[in-house]
């Protein structure tokens, strides 16, 4: 069954062609500048890479433009639009209600729509992916995945702000977190190399790519995460600030900041290159800080500081750990940062192995030492995989029905 | 040589005399409503309280009036000013300026001033204090014991907030901490206790008051705490929310609400106050939850578990941890919050007596299981009697210089 996995952002759709079940990648790509005058897309069909430039209007277009690169000439993958059975969108916000992938029908997508005030950014672009796969393949299932899902199993204890608690009742102001479909992904594969059922593992799930969030998985399910109500809180990111005094803003609108510029402060001029003011980029701060650079090395300092406390805060919260994962591009490429985390961690029980570390880049593998209580992972996380997966088994659900 | 020490608020000011050195309080006050129309006035002098109303404009009138009550009538411990060699003032905000007590010139007044920016309800309140006191006693020194001061250890990696670096060089805008001499004062207590020098001891210093902050303290210095460039961040407090996705600061503007309003929503009407919407009192909401108050429950337990994970964190960064200290009205007191803390803890090896934790109520003790590998203590703290210590030392070197 082929299964086209689909995510759209508010100006581009990255899209993966699955044969299932076994996961063959038949093609990937990505449309971008949706809406603007130059836009294109890039199609690699298992190295073979082809780029087109050209105007697309908005998501519908860029949907059929896609099922036709699939479909037709030096791209083509498929032989019709038929041969696709199924499509999973990725979706930022599913509130409290969906614990898991579903169907989509006019009802789930209403809530998507009512949870867009939550994801002001991320929601309505979803909802375009899905509007338009709708209206090119009204036939087939169109399942939502969504990034908060795995953390609705999150106790009240810890999504609770302490907050007047009529801004959770009136807004649903509380922890949501994101990076779900990662984190799971990465908790079911400890499982696995555990030998142990997926709900028979405790690890904390490090998710550190451009975005970073990190989890605390008991029995299997997320108990708390570092993201919170948005994609802000926690980590130190590549240009979000992560968690700060929150009195922080108030001082600045005093200052003369208004809203906007607050927002864009923080999202989009903080974190790795706020701090070392040259990049945002790991890759680029790790060779500026071995040339001695001050604030290249501060800025990877404080965020792997940063991932150390709440290691330990984590690991305070479960009692016991089996597993330290590190996933996303940095989690899985950097040796450097790995080190960072994990240096002064013996007294805990968590010993690195050095050789281990420097050999495990970009694929899975044990990095801790033989004698280290708590077992460090490098699993490489696969949102679009796991995606693919939950489509696969919905639409099989639905074809037994009929 | 009897020392007075003060500590100015807004409308208030709260004294002490000490007969140093031997810390022998010959009295304790408070002055209330300041400015209003009905001001009052109590002294203690050991047992016996004096309760006075009038109006009282300003700190320069109470402060006279301190120094009466002091030297005349029923309420007199003193024969006459001139007895009285010292002032020690609290100050809340000393910049990076003040790593310690000192003596108080014209250019300390200016730094005061000068963080004023930083800390604009308390330094202003400070500073009246002290030109007050010098006004009544001209001849004396006055010493200015900061709140900071014991922070200014925290290494950059801790106190840099992920924001763009011009932040912090043009504003400061960095974590400074709060609670310094209560902090100091139960580490170098906690090193007594193990019969140490004060500078080897790691210990994780809990302030749990109406406001509440967590040091970690390593070789006897503060190596990071919960608060930061205000006293909003961290632990959820009586009033205050402590730490929260800042980025719900921009959901609420969306909704209406303006800078004073978040203000105030986050310092006054959040924290256990916010989460139960009973009270702010500790004791109140133990009650209530002994009742089955669920929203009473899930406030102390939030509470709670926001301090389980900077335990963590903190464990985490200094990596071997000797002492856990429990200080402040609910450190001291809580039997119920200290098992709540420490529930969960054992694989960590921080085992909780709950014989003694019941027994150890507002008094020094030793709260561990014997087989503990961390020690958890109570120690009451107080910051007048650190700060009577630091300006009688003060005191007693100008009168050698002399």
């Amino acid at each position: 069954m082929k299964v086209l996995v689909v995510n759209c952002g508010s100006s581009s759709i990255k899209y993966q062609l699955y044969e299932m079940p076994g996961w063959t990648i038949l093609a990937k790509g990505l449309v971008e500048r949706i809406g603007e005058s130059e836009s294109s897309l890039v199609q690699d069909n298992g190295g073979e890479k082809h780029y087109r430039e050209m105007p697309v209007a908005d998501h519908e277009e860029a949907m059929l433009l896609i099922l036709r690169s699939l479909t037709e000439g030096a791209t083509q993958v498929v032989g019709s639009f038929n041969e696709i059975k199924a499509v999973g969108h990725r979706v930022v916000h599913g509130g409290e209600e969906f614990t898991g992938s579903v169907h989509i029908n006019d009802d789930v997508i209403a809530s998507i729509e009512r949870y867009a005030d939550l994801a002001p950014l991320h929601n309505p672009a979803n909802l375009s992916g899905i509007r338009a796969a709708q209206n090119a393949l009204p036939d087939i299932p169109q399942v939502a995945c969504f990034d908060t899902a795995f953390h609705t199993t999150i106790p009240k204890v810890a999504y609770m702000y302490a907050l007047p608690y009529e801004l959770y009742e009136q807004y649903g102001i509380r922890r949501y977190g994101f990076h779900g479909t990662s984190h799971r992904w990465v908790a079911r594969r400890s499982a696995k190399l555990f030998g142990r059922h997926k709900y028979d593992i405790n690890c904390i799930t490090c998710h550190l790519g451009n975005g970073c969030s990190i989890t605390a998985v008991k029995d299997g399910r997320s108990i708390d995460t570092s993201m919170g109500l948005t994609p802000l809180e926690g980590l130190v990111m590549g240009t979000r600030s992560g968690s700060f005094d929150p009195a922080i803003l108030f001082y600045l609108a005093e200052k003369g900041y208004d809203t906007n510029a607050l927002k864009t402060l923080c999202n989009k001029k903080s974190g790795l290159l706020g701090i070392s003011g040259i990049s945002n980029d790991m890759r680029t701060l790790v060779e500026k800080a071995r040339e001695d650079d001050d604030r290249a090395a501060l800025a990877i300092d404080v965020f792997c500081y940063g991932i150390k406390k709440y290691i330990g805060a984590y690991a305070a919260a479960m009692g016991r750990v089996d597993a330290i994962v590190f996933t996303g591009g940095i989690g899985e490429n950097s040796t450097y940062v790995r080190e960072k985390i994990c240096r002064g961690f013996e007294p805990l029980g968590i010993i690195l192995d050095l050789l281990r570390n420097k050999q495990t880049v970009g694929v899975e593998g044990e990095i801790s030492d033989a004698s280290s209580r708590v077992k460090l992972l490098v699993i490489p996380t696969d949102e679009e995989r796991a995606i693919a997966g939950d489509t696969y088994e919905i639409a099989m659900e639905k074809q037994k029905k009929k």
